[in-house]
């Protein structure tokens, strides 16, 4: 696997090296009851680990978008590492995940710790302000550092949160939100455990973030921290997926998407030690919020990605409508129209969101945030329905095709290529092989990103309709009404 | 395995019966690239056994509810095989669909055979009425039978079909709907193959039907025959379904619904002879359309199935809103009001539809084609808007949960049992359930049911939009503009 | 006007005779801040008074559909005065009701007097039951004379609430809900106001009901009187509808549809005497939310009358597109196909609901409380839609016709008649009239009825979802769920 | 009226002057039957005019938002009159759109004529790159004029099309599109009609532009044109709006917004005279799609003045809800917030059309496209839910409410403001007019503009559908398909 001349410890130049980085750390990977001895050499999670690879080599083929110069070093840097410097910036972000989006079919796990770093770059820079504290210069030591060796940052925001009615410092286990146990001359250590955690095994850092607003008396639980993911006490848990063992299967037809795949997985912290140069945010519960906040901001309008993958789909239902012989009828023409309508809808909010950034305290620049929630809220919408119209011009196949064994089987291929072929011309496995990845997209592996993700990442439903409640200035719409109904304004106009 | 007592030619009597019923019988069944000798025994193929065993039990337990007296033998029968006799035993057929679906939250896949027996009651009496012909006769005499041995019956309409945008005398390849091949003195050789055929591993019979209109050109494909599934020549290819392979895994949590699942195979038809005594129709080419008609309209409204599931559904997204602390949430408590809407969306065009039949030349009673067809196209949307909303609720570890592997790991379980657990009192193993419920029904095995037979299953979205163009009465209802809007009536009224 | 032989006291026997019976009341009838001293002859009222008509007249031409055999005098009488007595008869109003809606384009009126005689025959039956009063035989005695006479009920239940917040005791005018101000031995003496009256000007009778939940406090408002609307004391004021005054403009283009129209009205109650006769509730409280349910629970599936406004709709949007050239195109098609399916949505849960009617304890029968509310809350979103749609075939023109009286103008006219000119062989007057009708029907006068009191007669759709939320036994459908995932009941299993 | 020391042809300063500059012109300008002497003075016309003025006022008050610096001039101009040269000015366009459709609550009517101007600046300048022609010299000649005054363009496209399935020159009646009669030395006669001409009478001059794709036979219509209003031979017969003669009747309440309102008219040109200077098209056939394609495009994403009517609309919803006592509950605050999360869409992909703009060969800036069809496609929907959402929170009132005239009675008007006010403190006569205001925009006046100009206005929705399919490059997603499903590309790429 070795012709890649990486070594450890210098810099990663493209997805070859990055893949080499990965070997040989000995992490506490569990997968399906067993222990996973090398990540990058198992057939579930390897697809997780490409996706993440197409990030570097497109920052290799096209520069332009995926790099950036970094205020921080001079040099130029990954993009998923950069602190975004203009509106056209953040705009940059949004074209390279489309991109990707299209490249991958998936979730290429990188845009938790971009949206992370910024965030924490402005947030930290508030605190200090505010308090006189040092957390900005550490945090952009370390991030300087980072940058150099062409590292991936995973953000770790989602705790697991017991019952969801109440505050971390209710929970009968006070461990179900991640928390400070033990403060030390060097350092703290860390407990709990954090969700879903997108990429965490594909990066080199994790990035621990707060999950919510605190109160004073969730004081332990306002913890932002860089650790290592080979830091001692970590554990993860590798998610299922839909699907996930038909990557280990022989064949790469069944799996639909053979190359590339998402990854989550819970993060146990088991009293894990960080030096105090690796802690950005120590016991500031005010700040919690902001930082979940400015966060959520950036992330959310990330969701374009979902546009890339969408035209995938869009372009994976046009296919199988030409290889059934009908791509020609109306009714199938219309429906890709709206999936295409659908997708840019998607892109359109985010990247409306994106190019009316303006600059923060820090000098950073940040996106608008009510657009950023509505980016978001079609995310968690649109793509069910694309999906529902993909199998819909995909024909009742997509769910019931025999296996790749059976083709494989002497007697039965034959009757299958007969059975299933489509149009003259297309042979029957080029059929298969696009029915395949519109179940992968829609029910099977990648649907877990395309969809489930796409519900709850960067927030379920239910938080983007709060953040669109704050941000919809009802104040400002009702004197609109007032005066052209010819009310008059309240004397207190701040009721209401 | 045998407490029960049946014997092979007996009537059957129950679900054990039924399930005896499938042993030994040596049928060419293939899954995932190897033979199956036995799927009575087989882990991915038993859960849909059960389903169609629940029909049975079923009939034991509430029999008002799924048997009915037989105007053919005077006997009480199973209803899944009984020609309706009124508008109330085919509303009651409706009643047994949803109560199935809710006790099995999958297909149960006897309605295809319900259906198509209905169909062919009526449509060999016309045949026989425009031709003189005596398939009439040769029907119920093999459905009399049928019916006293108490066995399943599959109806298999749907063909290959190769290039959509040609007719069966035009593909390339004849064999690409199935068609009549020979004819001798003592019966008739098919060939071809039917695609998407639930449960017909789990049948006794197979109703082969055309599955379009026809012209002169395809008189060879005008062919209605009944064959035992043991016939030679016969061969069943099963269907992949998503997570089909967690069946086989040890543990019964992540597949979701451990109990049931359903069925879809191809069957190939490799010249397999059929007596002269059961073939229903032979070449009355202006018969097809309308035996697909009646069948279709039987069948689109028999997908009140799904509002049974729907119902596990919803009580799913219920109890995890419960686990997770939830429940009393405005806009939790109004996604559950709103999936119940739809779910009772579906199923009141379906009963109304059964509630207005109207009886057939042969006396037997048929529902209303209008709204059968509009209950089916909310079907195709409902199920898939009710599954995004449930895993709105059930959250993200519905897609992101580890294995029950981990969960039986000595170290891993406890770990995971900790940072699991919802609200306090509920066993993390109750929470972990219903999220792989959810998963089965919206991603998993079951989702090929509950959504994607939902679209194509009795004819796609497109088929059904079809059917309402050509019953809505356009032309009365521009009488009713007309009158109002004061404009006369054309000369030509037919116009337009 | 009299060719109508009718005379006053007399049974009423058709359209002529009821508009003859309306004459010469000297109500207190007000409109656009004038009195109206013959409501009958007023340009705005009278297309109100021609669609209660019209339901006269259909009983007579159709009396299978509109009438009905009373069990209260054994004579034939209009259906909207019956008590039913079967399933049948409860589907047989639906039919009723969308033929009307076909017949007038608009609001009839009578459907909320059908639906409260039929609640309040349960109701006073129950209370009487329950505490020996006698409010049903006085109720009954009063309806038979109602039959016999063959007269107009009105229902008027809403109040004008004032604070929505608050119940009626606790407003801070007391008037804001209907209540009973004084006790005398003949009787009660009544004030308030009822709000969105429909048709009572155009009514014989108003039967005055409760409008929400009462408890202890709130004893004067539980009242249930029958009151003629010569009363004195009562004022009626119209409601403005959208365009109302194109009725009393020459021609009878614009106005769209120049024979029907609706009638919603405030009736301001100032001390109106009713005798005791006349009184069937007083008091109990506890029986007033039953009323409420009971009358809802008919009234919301009697909204299947829009399907028949929707079919005139639908037919007018077809008849656009053949005017303007294009019902070839597909796009056409299948937008209408989408307009008569959600319509036949709307049906097919209302006649459900009505067929799967059960008895009461008064022996009279009721529909399924869940259909209904699913059927009014469909009605409470695709009206919009299918208007969105006609509005989309209809063009542009529909919101920028210029007025009849410009066609009118001898110059201008023959320039209108050929700039708006449609397809060869339709007169440009055609293709005007039913472009009015489709504004009248989607944002003039009609919309009043189509799409605005779809929304909020019989309760907004917040009501349908609080029924729907009480009707879904979700502790049912959680055992449905627990029982497939293998999750033991609870042992409180009435918990959640 | 004039304290405006305007003078006619010096610029015009401000909306005073504006509205004075009207004033005298004689047009031959019709409503309901009447020619109208004086529009300024006439009481259904005047609103229209406001709105307009709103656009002069808004550059005075805010020049940042609704100026700019006229390349052509050196001089600062209004923004609706100036070529856009940078991104940035192509996204102020829709800052201001957003602002004036907050200030008015209707259309203001100038986009029509910003967009056409911008439009036709590019497509001269192609056309004489192309054929050595002089248009472009020609244009921007006049247009530095209109600069200089300040005057008011309108754009004239849509053609009255009689059968909209025949072009222009197959059409029975040559004259249904405009074209040329004919050419004389100086200059060119022009017939035909221009339906549904937003604020034409507002105007000072008429861009005419063909309105389709044109072949070889249809030279004629191949033709765009400056026209004064006043030039002989041109007639305006004003379109009828829903309840537009409220805006007669005494009062200023159930008018619901009494300042301001659209206008849309139909321009009949009998045979008029256009000088070659002011000739800009004349023939060249092949250049009328591109100018339709580049005016579309524009006027597209013009629509996000309706996230700005959208934002009264939302205001007035949330009023109206406070004054019925409603407004903490969280079923009326969820519906607010879907409202604003539905304006925002329209607003997001409008934006982010704009701020991707490209430069023209020309120079000046062009808006993307696919976005800009997306953007006015969620017009065609969002609008028709929001005004049924405010319906909603408004209440049954909204449609039933009596006439200011019953209020200013002297009897009656107590008795209303008893009966119609909500919560304390708030006058009833503020809870009527917020109520007329909603009702004004769903289905009075201003629901002409909000609604139904939002279908139709900038090509009607199956018209971005087409342009969507067009630029979704359908070819580029299905290659994207084919590289993640492993099927090769096709030999021809180009198929498909």
């Amino acid at each position: 696997m070795t012709d890649s001349p990486w070594e450890a410890g210098r810099p990663i130049r493209n997805g070859a090296d990055y893949i080499e980085s990965l070997r040989g750390r000995d992490l506490d990977v569990w997968l399906l009851g067993e222990r996973v001895p090398e990540p990058v050499d198992h057939p579930i999670v390897r697809p997780s680990i490409n996706a993440v690879a197409a990030t570097y080599d497109l920052a290799v083929e096209e520069p332009a978008l995926a790099t950036a110069p970094s205020a921080l070093t001079g040099e130029t840097v990954n993009r998923f590492l950069h602190i975004v410097g203009s509106a056209d910036e953040v705009v940059a972000q949004n074209r390279m995940q489309r991109r990707l989006g299209q490249l991958t079919g998936t979730c290429f796990q990188r845009c938790v710790g971009m949206d992370a770093i910024n965030a924490t770059y402005t947030v930290t820079f508030n605190i200090d302000r505010a308090t006189g504290s040092a957390y900005h210069r550490r945090f952009t030591a370390w991030l300087a550092e980072v940058q150099r060796l062409n590292l991936v940052v995973g953000g770790a925001m989602t705790d697991v949160k017991g019952d969801r009615s109440k505050a971390p410092s209710q929970q009968e286990d006070p461990d179900l939100f991640v928390r400070v146990v033990e403060r030390r001359d060097d350092g703290i250590v860390m407990r709990g455990a954090k969700a879903h955690q997108t990429g965490c095994i594909n990066s080199h850092w994790i990035l621990v973030m707060p999950t919510m607003r605190l109160s004073e008396a969730d004081r332990d639980f306002a913890v932002v921290a860089a650790l290592p993911v080979e830091a001692p006490g970590l554990t993860f848990i590798y998610g299922r997926q839909s699907c996930d063992t038909r990557a280990a299967e022989p064949g790469d037809i069944d799996v639909g998407n053979a190359t590339y795949a998402g990854q989550e997985a819970l993060i146990v912290l088991a009293d894990v030690f960080v030096p105090w140069e690796r802690v950005f945010m120590h016991g500031e519960v005010a700040f919690a919020a902001e930082l979940v906040e400015r966060f959520t901001n950036y992330h959310r309008r990330s969701y374009v990605c979902k546009a890339g993958v969408g035209d995938v789909l869009i372009g994976a239902a046009a296919l199988v409508a030409e290889y059934n012989g009908v791509a020609g009828a109306s009714h199938i023409r219309d429906k890709l129209v709206e999936m295409a309508h659908l997708n840019e809808t998607i892109y359109g909010a985010g990247i409306a969101s994106s190019h009316e950034s303006r600059p923060t305290p820090a000098g950073s620049y940040e996106n608008d945030a009510l657009l950023a929630n509505v980016c978001k809220h079609n995310v968690t919408r649109f793509p069910y329905e694309m999906g529902r119209l993909a199998q819909d011009l995909a024909g009742g196949a997509v769910a019931t095709l025999p296996s790749q064994m059976d083709w494989a089987h002497p007697d039965l291929g034959p009757l299958l290529d007969k059975y299933f072929q489509g149009v003259a011309g297309v042979p029957t496995e080029d059929r298969v092989r696009v029915l395949r990845l519109i179940e992968n997209m829609t029910m099977g592996r990648n649907a877990v990103g395309y969809l489930t993700e796409s519900l709850h990442g960067a927030g379920s439903p239910q938080a983007q309709r709060i953040q669109i409640g704050r941000q919809m200035d009802l104040d400002a719409k009702k004197t609109l009404a007032r005066r052209l109904a010819g009310i008059d304004e309240p004397e207190d106009s701040a009721a209401g």
